[in-house]
């Protein structure tokens, strides 16, 4: 890695840094993310992410020497910045002073044409809007074995600053897909052989405690915090399930609704050789 | 409920319900907290807890006039605020401008002769640091039907802000305890007939999905969102009980963690006819 240094908070990479870390819009457009904290970033060289550059202060070079030695063997250019350099591009108060400007990874769409699907069962997350919840999801599902989440139309960005650090470096090791039309994704699934289950918070759909989930290749589908999945959506589905909730009904935040959800689809019989 | 005016930042009521908003040590001393929302103050007016005064703006009463009157109906008195009044003691960007100083509920302690311990399955969180986490955790137990939460410890405040905000409202309604020795929690619980159960990220530890949790009277023990529990509390439970993970372990959020807990405690056989 070759170490330039930079003292300058005008410098053009760091204007652009700190323009990945906010702006979804400039993300998409460059096709890069940017990275916060010394243990995600690492997260991310072990992952494979493509690393373009790798900003970090003198603290940082004594404090958290381990991990730059790792993320460096894969980084081609490291910039030593000063601490008010680092504040600027930081997105939390007390930051570490570890950045990472990275390829944003290839997320395939929903046909398996494009790439074939995996065939273990899956969390289709419709317009989540919270990337704290969304992270939480993704960080859930890796803990829990899931292995593929579709990003059904209008979710927040999964490489966002909160996203990224809610899902401990989950969103670099997912199989994530975005999936446009709810249409093609449901038919994609079903000739595959999934299940497709709709959660809607309606204590007249079938109790995921009466379905053998975990026997089944499932995609559960989950939607958004306030307004739930689309109504075309569920219809798609067929199948709807609801949690049960013998005290206050409809009174799960969406990480625990998930949390749940992705628990039972993966907990059941016929799993203890695989950690259950 | 008479209605005064108040139009100065600089009133004392004013900045008194700032001071209930930011500060912890504020609410223990006068014993009181500031609630924020329509929603959110029309549960403390229903679940009994008692309002000294509800603020509200021209514009809330246009938009939430079915909740103020609703808390008119328990509140002595109400403050009509102006605009900037109502963004100093707001702790929200988009603030709906409703408002109730409340008297904080009576937290009885962990011993049965200060009252009795319900005879249900029951959870005790240990130096639970976020509010949001705190919160949530109580919103879900809430919904999952447990009806006793102990605070075990250094535990944050769930009157503070942000924690009523992510608990919509279950801190009203549950019974909470605060227990300050966790030697004399066990003690009581041990003596109550409770199977002490602590959560801890240990792959050496029982599995909570081999234990007939629902079947027994439990209490399950949660920890710290970092650090977990205390050695001292684990070691006082007896038993220990972990979360499976099939993927990468130790990658629960404490929320997600607490509620995959609640829900194997809650969920199982026999209580098909309570809800699940």
């Amino acid at each position: 890695m070759e170490i330039l240094h930079i003292t300058s908070r005008r410098d053009p990479r760091v204007k652009s840094a700190a323009a990945l870390r906010d702006s979804p819009v400039q993300r998409r457009k460059d096709g890069l993310f940017l990275c916060e904290g010394a243990r995600l970033c690492e997260d991310a060289a072990r992952s494979g992410v493509k690393i373009r550059a790798c900003f970090f202060t003198r603290k940082a070079q004594e404090k958290y020497g381990r991990y730059l030695e790792e993320i460096g063997r894969v980084s081609p250019e490291g910039y030593l910045v000063e601490e008010p350099v680092a504040k600027l591009i930081s997105s939390t108060k007390n930051y570490q002073g570890v950045f990472c400007l990275c390829e944003s990874p290839q997320m395939p769409g929903s046909s398996s044409e494009e790439r074939p699907l995996r065939k273990s069962s899956c969390v289709v997350l419709e317009n989540l809007q919270d990337p704290g919840n969304l992270g939480g999801v993704l960080r859930t599902a890796e803990a829990l074995g899931v292995e593929q989440i579709f990003l059904l139309g209008d979710c927040c960005d999964p490489f966002s600053p909160k996203a990224l650090r809610s899902s401990m470096g989950a969103a670099f090791r997912l199989e994530l897909r975005r999936a446009e039309d709810a249409g093609a994704l449901c038919k994609g699934l079903k000739k595959e052989g999934f299940a497709l289950l709709a959660a809607v918070p309606d204590h007249t759909a079938k109790k995921i405690t009466e379905l053998p989930l975990s026997a089944r290749l499932c995609a559960v589908f989950i939607g958004n915090e306030g307004n739930g999945l689309e109504k075309e959506t569920i219809s798609l589905c067929g199948e709807r399930v609801t949690i049960p909730m013998p005290g206050r009904a409809e009174s799960l935040n969406a990480l625990a609704a998930a949390t749940i959800l992705i628990w039972e689809m993966q907990r059941k019989e016929g799993k203890a050789d695989e950690g259950f």
